[in-house]
Formats: C-alpha cells, sequence, structure tokens
C-alpha cells in the first residue's frame, strides 16, 4: 500500500506539492462524491490527537460536550437575516426519504420515491447555531442556569465549489462551542478565552505561529456581533484563517426568543457566543512544516514519533537487533507514553519526527543512531536513548514552531505605503501591516486589484510600535491597524 | 435548571418510566427535528466514556480509525441487491443544494432553489459498507495489503417511523467497523473476535450481561453472509439487540470490484466484516440498572462517580467541612483517577453511584458516611476514604452485572412445549429456549402470533445441556436452540 510517490517541490508548483504530500503520506484521499474527502488512518490519527488535546483544554476550563442534530428546519435558517443570508447558496437540502424500483437495469434501477417528499426541507448543518440556540430557549430560564457553555464534536457540510484536501471540502469536521452569557461582558471574556485557547492550541500542539485579532464587518461571520481569529502564514506566504470565535451578542437570542429571569425578576436575552476549527487546520499544519521530502509532523502530533529501524547483514545480527528494536520500542512505551513505530523505512514521507537506526557496528559500542526528519544525525548511548528522543523530540517541536515564526516575520511588512504594499502582494507576498480608514470600499477595492482580505485587526501585542495614522490605501484617517494578505 | 421530577414507576408504565429517568438525569431532550434527539452533557459523558473504552480494544487489536463521506451516490446503493432493499425505505435524500428567498414574510420567506438540483441524489448515510468499500478497491491491490482493518466514529441517519430517546432515532451515532481479509477464514475470525469484544465490553463496563450467537436469515444484516449480536434482556423482559458484526463473505467486494493478487498471482475478491454498536446501548444500559428513583449507572462509565457533600449547620462548620470536601476530592482525583463532583444533591437521579457526606459529628470520630446509589449507608475512617470508595464502586459494578445476569436468568425458559412458550411470551416474557426447524415460515407465524423473534442461535456456552431434538412450533427436527424474545 506505501508505495513511494514523486513529490513536485514546493518551488514548482505549491499546490502539487501539497497534494502529493498527503498521497504519499496516505493522509486523505478522494472520494466518489464530489467535494468531500476520505481521511485515512495516517490523517485521522492526528485529527485524533488534536481533538483529545482540544477537548481537554474546553473542559479545563468548564465546557461539556454534547451532540445536537445534523438535520435543520429550513425555517430556522431564516429566523436570523445575516445568517441565512451567508448560508443560503451552499447548503445540502435533504427533501424525500424514500427510494424506488424503477423496474430498469444497472445504476437506473432505483430512483428517489416522489410520494415521500418532506413537508419542510431539512437542511444539512452547515454550522448549529439555530438548532442549538432553540434547545437554549427551552433549558435556560434563569440567571442561576447561566453561563451555559457546550461544545459538540460533528460533521457539518457546505455545499463549496472549489475544493481542496483538508483546507475546503464540503463536509468537514470540526468542533463548534455554544454558550450562552448573563450580559455583554461575560460572552465578551468567553469569545477572548477560547481565542486565546486556540492561539495556544495551534502554537504549542501544532507548532502554528498565529496572529490574533477581530475580523473587519465584511470578514465577520454570518449573524454575529464581532469575529475574532487565529490566522496563520503558510509557506507560499498566503494566510490561513485556522479558527475563529464569535460574540454573537444578542441577535441569536432574539431570533430563537432565549431569555432568562435576572436576579431581580426582570426578563433579558442571553448574549451568545460561538466558535470552531476542524480538519482544515491540518491543511495549515502541512503547509507551514513539510517539505519537498514530504510530510514533516510536529511531535506532539505526531501519529508515530519514533521510527525504529534495525539494520542487519547475517541472520545472527537479525535476531540480536530485532531484539534491542523491541526492547528500545517497549522502554519508549513504558516511560514516556510515547508512540514509537518499529521497522518505519517510509519515515520520511510520513512526517515521523525521529529515527531510531540500530546497527552492529553501532550496538557493539553501546549506541544507536539518532535522526531527525528536519535534519541532523548523532549517535547516542544506548542506555540514555529514551532520554535522548524525548529532548530531540522537545527541541524538535520548539525548532518548528520558531522556523515558522521567524518565516512569518521574514515575510511581513509593516508601515508600507500604497505602492509598496501593491509590489509586496503582489509579488512574493505575506501579512502586510498598514493602516485601515475602515471603509468597506477600501476593502472591496483591494480584494479586486490584488485578492488580498484584511485578515485581522491585530491584537496590541502584534501591532506595529508605531500606529499608522492613515489608510494605506486611501489615506484618510487611519481607525486601526489591519493585516493584509492573500488567504486560502 | 436540573429540576426534579417525578419519575413514573416502572410496574406502572415502563415506557413512561424510561423517559422520565431520561428526562430527570438531562441525558437527552427531544429535538424540534421529527425522529432526532438531542444527546445532553450527562448523556454524552457516558458515551464518551464508553467511546474511549471500545476505541482502545479496537486499537488493541490492530484496528485504525479513518472517516469516511456522509453522503453516498445513490447508485452506489443499487450495487449490493439485498442491501438496496433493506434500506431503501428508511433514507434521507439530498436532491437540492440552494435556498432562495421568495419575497414571502416569516417562516416561508425561503424556499429550495429549484435550479440547484444534483444530477444525482445523495444518501445520507445509513451505514457505509458501500463508499467505504468503493474506497477499498482503490487501496487494495496485494494481499500484502490485507488484513485491512478500519474503523469510524460517525453519525448516521435511518428514517424510522416509531423512534424513541436513544433506543431508536432517526440519527443516530456508533462506531462502524470495516475490514477487508484474504479468505473466509480470516474474516470468520475477525467477526467473532469483534463479537467478543462486544460482550467483554457490554459486560465488563456496562454491566450488561449479553447472550451472543447468530442471526437467522430473516433477522440478518442486508447484504450479509452471517450475523452475528449481542443481545440483553430488559427489566421489562424485552430484548434488546446490543452489537452485531458480520461476516459479509464476498458480496460487497464483488458488487464493488475489490480485488486482490494472491501470493501466488492469481486474482481473488476479498472478504469483508462490518460491525457496529450505536448510542442506543445507552437506552439498553438505562433499562438493565435503573430503579423507580432514576437513573442508575455502573460506576465505570458514570459521568460522575462520587458526590461529595458537605452537611454543615454553622458557618464554621461550612468552612471546616468544605476544606475538608475539597481535599477528599483531590485526593479522589489523584489517587485513583475517579470523577467525584462536589455538592451534588441530586445524585439519586443522576445515578452518582457513591455518595460521601461528611458532617461535623462524624468528622469529629475521624470519619465520613458512604451511602450508595444501590442501598446501604456506612461509616468509613476518612484516612481510608479513597480506598473505600474504591471497593465500594468495584463492589457495585460487579453488583449491577451480578443482578442483571440473575434477572435475565429467573426470566429465561428452556425446553418449553408450544402451550408453554405461549404462555410464557404472552405473560411474563423473556428469553424463551427452545428448538428451532430452521424454517422461515415458523420465525414468520410465531411473529405474528406472539410479537417474539429468534434473538439468535446460541453460542454453545449459552446453549442447554440438552439440545431440543423438534422445533418447538412445529415440531420437525430441530436444526438449532434458538432463543424467542420480543424485542426493542
Amino acid at each position: 500500500m506505501a508505495q513511494a510517490q514523486k513529490i513536485t517541490p514546493r518551488a514548482k508548483d505549491f499546490s502539487e506539492w501539497y497534494g502529493d504530500v498527503i498521497m504519499q503520506a496516505q493522509m486523505a484521499d478522494y472520494s466518489p462524491v464530489r467535494g468531500c474527502m476520505v481521511i485515512r488512518p495516517h490523517g485521522y490519527r492526528i485529527w485524533e490527537l488534536m481533538q483529545r488535546a482540544l477537548d481537554d483544554m474546553f473542559k479545563a476550563t468548564g465546557h461539556k460536550n454534547a451532540y445536537f442534530p445534523l438535520f435543520i428546519p429550513m425555517s430556522f435558517l431564516a429566523k436570523e437575516a445575516e445568517h441565512v443570508e451567508g448560508f443560503a447558496k451552499e447548503v445540502a437540502l435533504v427533501t424525500h426519504t424514500r427510494l424506488r424500483a424503477t423496474g430498469k437495469e444497472g445504476k437506473d434501477a432505483i430512483a428517489v420515491d416522489p410520494t415521500s417528499a418532506l413537508e419542510e426541507p431539512l437542511v444539512v448543518r452547515p454550522t448549529s447555531e439555530t438548532i442549538i440556540y432553540a434547545m437554549f430557549a427551552k433549558w435556560i430560564q434563569s440567571y442561576r442556569d447561566l453561563p451555559l457553555l457546550l461544545n459538540q464534536w460533528a460533521n457539518v457540510v457546505r455545499w463549496e465549489l472549489r475544493t481542496r484536501l483538508f483546507l475546503r471540502t464540503t463536509e468537514f469536521l470540526w468542533q463548534e462551542g455554544h454558550t450562552a452569557h448573563i450580559d455583554e461582558a461575560d460572552a465578551e471574556r468567553e469569545a477572548r478565552l477560547i481565542l486565546g485557547i486556540y492561539r495556544r492550541f495551534t502554537e504549542e500542539w501544532l507548532a502554528m505561529p498565529v496572529l490574533t485579532g477581530l475580523k473587519t464587518d465584511s470578514e465577520k461571520f454570518a449573524g454575529a456581533l464581532r469575529t475574532y481569529a487565529i490566522e496563520a502564514l503558510m509557506q507560499d506566504n498566503k494566510a490561513i484563517q485556522g479558527g475563529t470565535s464569535h460574540n454573537l451578542g444578542q441577535n441569536f437570542a432574539k431570533a430563537f426568543n432565549v431569555q432568562y429571569q435576572t436576579a431581580t425578576g426582570g426578563l433579558e436575552y442571553v448574549w451568545n457566543t460561538s466558535w470552531g476549527v476542524s480538519t482544515r487546520l491540518i491543511g495549515g499544519l502541512i503547509m507551514t512544516h513539510s517539505d519537498d521530502n514530504g510530510l514533516v509532523a510536529p511531535p506532539k502530533v505526531a501519529p508515530v514519533q519514533v521510527a525504529i529501524v534495525p539494520i542487519w547483514k547475517t541472520d545472527e545480527e537479525r535476531a540480536q537487533l530485532s531484539a534491542v528494536g523491541r526492547q528500545v520500542k517497549s522502554d519508549l512505551e513504558q516511560n514516556e507514553n510515547l508512540k514509537p513505530g518499529a521497522k518505519y523505512f517510509e519515515w520520511e514521507g510520513l512526517g515521523v519526527p525521529v529515527r531510531l537506526e540500530i546497527g552492529p557496528r553501532d550496538l557493539a559500542s553501546g549506541q544507536v543512531v539518532l535522526a531527525r526528519r528536519t535534519g541532523g544525525k548523532a549517535p547516542v548511548p544506548l542506555q540514555n536513548v529514551v532520554g535522548a528522543v524525548t529532548n530531540a523530540l522537545d527541541e524538535i517541536q520548539a525548532a518548528l514552531f520558531a522556523a515558522a515564526r521567524e518565516r512569518r516575520e521574514k515575510n511581513s511588512i509593516r508601515g508600507a505605503t500604497k505602492a509598496q504594499f501593491l509590489e509586496f502582494i503582489k509579488g512574493s507576498g505575506g501579512f502586510a501591516y498598514g493602516g485601515f480608514c475602515g471603509s468597506p470600499n477600501c476593502e472591496a477595492e483591494i480584494k479586486q486589484q490584488t485578492n488580498a482580505t484584511i485578515r485581522v485587526l491585530p491584537d496590541p501585542e502584534f501591532r506595529s510600535t508605531e500606529a499608522p495614522q492613515t489608510c494605506m490605501w486611501c489615506g484618510a484617517p487611519s481607525i486601526a491597524e489591519a493585516v493584509w494578505a492573500q488567504a486560502y
């Protein structure tokens, strides 16, 4: 099954390279259903590790998991005007519930039974605000029921025209958090808390540095008051939106009549937040770290962390080295809860961070060779192999993050004039920081001419030392610094 | 949110009781979508614990997780004749992909856009054999690729007319394993291995004793060669099918052309198995153990295992007892990886197995009171509280299983005549063991007259000491002992 394929170099065709990396590592495959992918075990394992880490963070901050229906009555979507506007053009609609035999042969042997039409069509959830807040209205009576902090791990469907493995697929896997709060301040605190969790998760686990900040109105979630996002820069200098956290205000509470009795006996609408990250992050992980030899997986989410490869010539050596290999494997598993795999010859393309070669000559001098996927080979004493591997994995995790951050900063410009901006964004590209007047017209013009959008109005720690005074595009007074980039 | 409701006694109305238990424990709720339920945190936590345990067992036996599309092209379903026949009448069909504004007001403001009709309708997966084996055909080339052992955790949809929380819902959550093997013996071994895992899981984790055995042709999976099942008996003496494991033979391999090159260079079709358990098991767990006071959760899958309740009168007591309570909570979490909850006054209805009451008088004599959800209260020394709780939880887990098995055996009859069978099955009901001639006519007649079906042809360890010689119904020679019951 694991046949090595040729990988197109990044410099030749980044998009081809991306697909090749995924195929060679057997992370995913195209399915017979338009726009839907199959996530194969080597890709799904990364998702499992991501889920575990994020889920622990959500639970540590008081969130509980629940599960809401896949289907949403069509009329629910219509209740929040911006929301339906945002999703109407990309929803899968269930309209019938039975098939019937046609009497014909082959693939025309069955057809939709027209007598099974639903009275009200159902929308396959593109996101679950409407169905969840309809339930919140039933569950929330008093201020004592707040905050209500829920999350669900689920599949969602958006009928996208142009799809790409992991990055944009008709169906994708995600988590969506949905919360209700007593007032705006508490909702805002929650939206910010989650943005911080997303940042910590992508940086510490995926080794992907991100900018955090606010979306402009033209880029915010359909129905939100404010949308916060994490944004990362890929190796081709295009940005990826890695996750969003929305303060929904009282928009959905009013649409679904989610009210609570206050401590003083009044009646108020709750304030909601929603937030999500998806399998798209796996695409971001690939495009951040991988190279022309294939996948580079950060150790913390690597499906296999250590490849153990005994190298023998004679049968006698084989028996001895295999025994040592098994012992090393067992030591790694027991002492550090690591995930080693034996005889992983395809370690490069599979992104395994560390490979241990056990050969007869090294073994005679009591050592093995530790090779890193990111480069470098050195002998380590056999009796210290667990410690050496653990150190190497920690160093690789840290080095991947540092390298990605350095690359991002090298591909960012600040305080550029309009001309410099145009040259940058149409040239090598990257994150362009500049003043923004707040006008949707400027945003639209820039997008039309350069395909670049405002990724975020960055949070204070990412802003330039000197605040821009004028709009980078029109010269009017700047209301906020913005970060532009072309994006996936 | 947690208002105690009255629970209908089992003896009065078992079905009402079942719904009341779920509502009081806030495990699930009805949704605005016909037949779809919402799984609330207290129910979903049980599912998470079940998932973790099962997933560990699957991985320990070499299975890997993957994810396949939610949608299946309609024509795929038609490729296996029995399969489409089995599912044609209960599938949700996606036919369109856009909504449009109608210009009307309110809930009629949007409608399905007729110009967005799909060329080929998509079936929302009722199960995934067809889409998965279409991918297997792409991935499997040689005998070296076998066995291929995959599993997915997913939602599936079957358009059921009569639904009931957890037991039968339009959408439900499950795992479905799909494997490919070199020959019939290896597929059979796999189907049997999984049946054993299902038995071990339901018995050791859910404390639900099960019968294992073969389904008759009229009850087997649509498209399978042989279906094995685990069957449990509920407190109302109706059976529940808790999980199935199918040897699919080469039926799907032939329909989807899944062939492999043999070691000698020939070309053969693979042999497949598929197997699944679902959120339905949560319904079985409830109906096995719970009582007129509400949920009884077996300790191993209890969302909260220990309720810690300080009981004070004065502020001084309050401070002291709360501190002791926090210490006990922390000790339990750290030493035994337990899940305690503080101040759980609703412990009965929530099914918390053990409650620790910390009062001033007991504390003065260095002890706390350990109360069991299943009955009994005793003081335990404070310095041994972790050990006492661990013992109590182990004992409760074992006692729940023993009690359920005893009840099942008390409600089973063996070697009954037709008259005795009719009296039993139309009376108190339960598992009726008897000879079976193998004729679908007998099965159909019995079902029509008594609503009872053959749950399984039991595996050897469950069979009667004396093998029946004649069919319990028609008197013809028996080909196998069968177990009849009315079932959910």
